[in-house]
């Protein structure tokens, strides 16, 4: 159970977070164009897991990333972005595979990614990878490294492992069938990992696709039920509605002007282990974690140069 | 034993040729980087049989195209450019898959290019597919749709069906390990399809992938052996040599003035089944085939604004 006002306890090791699954090319149009008219495209980091590695780094704590990369040109260049974001990049492996792609051609009215997915979804379970998790307090991932089988089964055993290990495991559940392996109903699959995982921020969007649409109480009712511990659910505008199953807080929404949605999510993330680690109560770590989405909001990109936590908690008046 | 004083003999059939294989988007990087550094890539329409059907329509002759896109966006760009080309789409079959793509990134060295292989190898043997094929009489393939299964049993049954209905085949053994299908001997599989089909047309890399080192006498040697009734092997600027395993033929290049080598072995064949069609002897159509390659490599790009064949023929003196 994780009181509102509880710290979390986190065993002394000797890294803070590690982010497991997709680290990607993100191939974006130039231009508007609802027919794929747009010739030009231009390519940039992407993926999850090392945008919070990286954002966690800069707001102070320790992190670590797991992710498979091609032994190709795009896989070089993301190896050569982690080093320059200062990420050990002993945890990225390098498989036969075509290093993973989104394609977005941006249009006015809703732009819809196609995916190439070849490296990513071939991340094994190795020694290095077991090692970084054994001596990491915090293991996040999301729905794309759990939507495809073999790294599934790679995820399957990092839960397990972490679980063994006391570890404390938050879950993007971020479903969408676009990147489901074909043929299979990913829905239940998702529903059967919330109550392995210790904390899991799911969207509006991400609640009416595991259930359909509902009000947002009965949502985190059903997430909780499903054995989920902490509940954090995102409002867009409306802030976010959080819940541990006895208590059910409201949170407003801390951004004021905003530039670009990519990545905040991300950046609540970041802000929430960062303060977690860094001993603050679990109404605090919410409170810092949405600060560092609105100060995200601001900016442009999935990856904006964020300050220490402390900084942003000041900025904010927290 | 194809005499090169004879004409090829067809049935009258309401089609001249079908290709079957890869339709895909070519991103090409705008700048040349050795090292990925390059952000901007531009999208092109790409595919070697896409590319045969819409020159020989130009050049004077019937064609369809069997290939298969993602049902998204760059799938609609790639059969808006059909129908632009006055290519009838109806063989183009739409998968679950996302369209496949091809990412060049443009270096002073050797550029690699990284495959990313979704719908283009999930072609099925459809009814439109077998009715295109028996009312054709050519069809044409390369090795991309024989490096991956289920697509290369669509082949299979293609090969085996247009054996059986006496039309006429012709295979580019464009082996190369990277498009394989991992961990299985490509080269083996490449092997016992050269006896199935009528004409090849390697290059000489083609030939040193699949045997190694060796004299081009000694390389057309290989392909005769292996079962392939007229083998042409391309040299680069020293023309080609051609055999049907009694007489061999030498021919020098037509070209004067090369800009830029893409599409030169699909302006080939494209002229040479023009001309077959026709009614030209193989001597001729071997000859109007390198013209209209010679003419493909005066211009940029896969796709070049042909003439109708006899203009090329009087334009080369032929």
């Amino acid at each position: 159970m994780f009181g509102f006002d509880d710290k979390i306890m986190f065993q002394n090791k000797n890294n803070d977070i590690l982010t497991v699954g997709e680290i990607l090319i993100d191939m974006i149009s130039t231009e508007y164009g609802d027919n794929f008219e747009s010739s030009n495209y231009s390519k940039f980091f992407g993926g999850s897991p090392s945008n919070i590695a990286m954002n966690v780094k800069k707001l102070g704590i320790r992190s670590h990333v797991a992710s498979a990369v091609g032994d190709d040109g795009l896989g070089s260049f993301l190896i050569d972005q982690l080093r320059n974001a200062d990420i050990d990049t002993k945890g990225i492996q390098h498989t036969e595979y075509s290093t993973s792609m989104v394609v977005i051609t941006k249009s006015k009215s809703s732009p819809v990614p196609i995916f190439y997915r070849g490296a990513d979804y071939h991340l094994a379970f190795t020694p290095v990878l077991e090692e970084y998790l054994i001596n990491s307090k915090i293991i996040h991932f999301s729905c794309w490294p759990l939507s495809m089988v073999p790294v599934r089964h790679t995820l399957e055993k990092v839960i397990e492992k972490a679980k063994e290990n006391h570890i404390l495991i938050g879950f993007d559940p971020n479903y969408h069938p676009m990147i489901w392996q074909k043929g299979e109903d990913g829905i239940e699959y998702v529903k059967s990992i919330i109550g392995k995982v210790d904390i899991i921020k799911p969207s509006e969007d991400d609640a009416e696709r595991l259930f359909g649409k509902d009000t947002h109480e009965n949502q985190i009712k059903k997430f909780l039920r499903l054995g989920a511990k902490l509940v954090i659910m995102t409002l867009g505008k409306e802030g976010a509605m959080v819940s541990n199953g006895v208590e059910t807080v409201k949170y407003s929404t801390l951004a004021t002007d905003v530039v670009d949605t990519t990545g905040a999510g991300d950046a609540f993330w970041s802000g929430f282990y960062t303060a977690a680690i860094k001993g603050y109560s679990i109404r605090e770590a919410l409170a810092l974690g949405f600060a560092v989405s609105a100060y995200q909001l601001k900016y442009t990109g999935a990856i904006v140069d964020l300050p220490k936590l402390e900084v942003i908690k000041e900025r904010y008046g927290l």
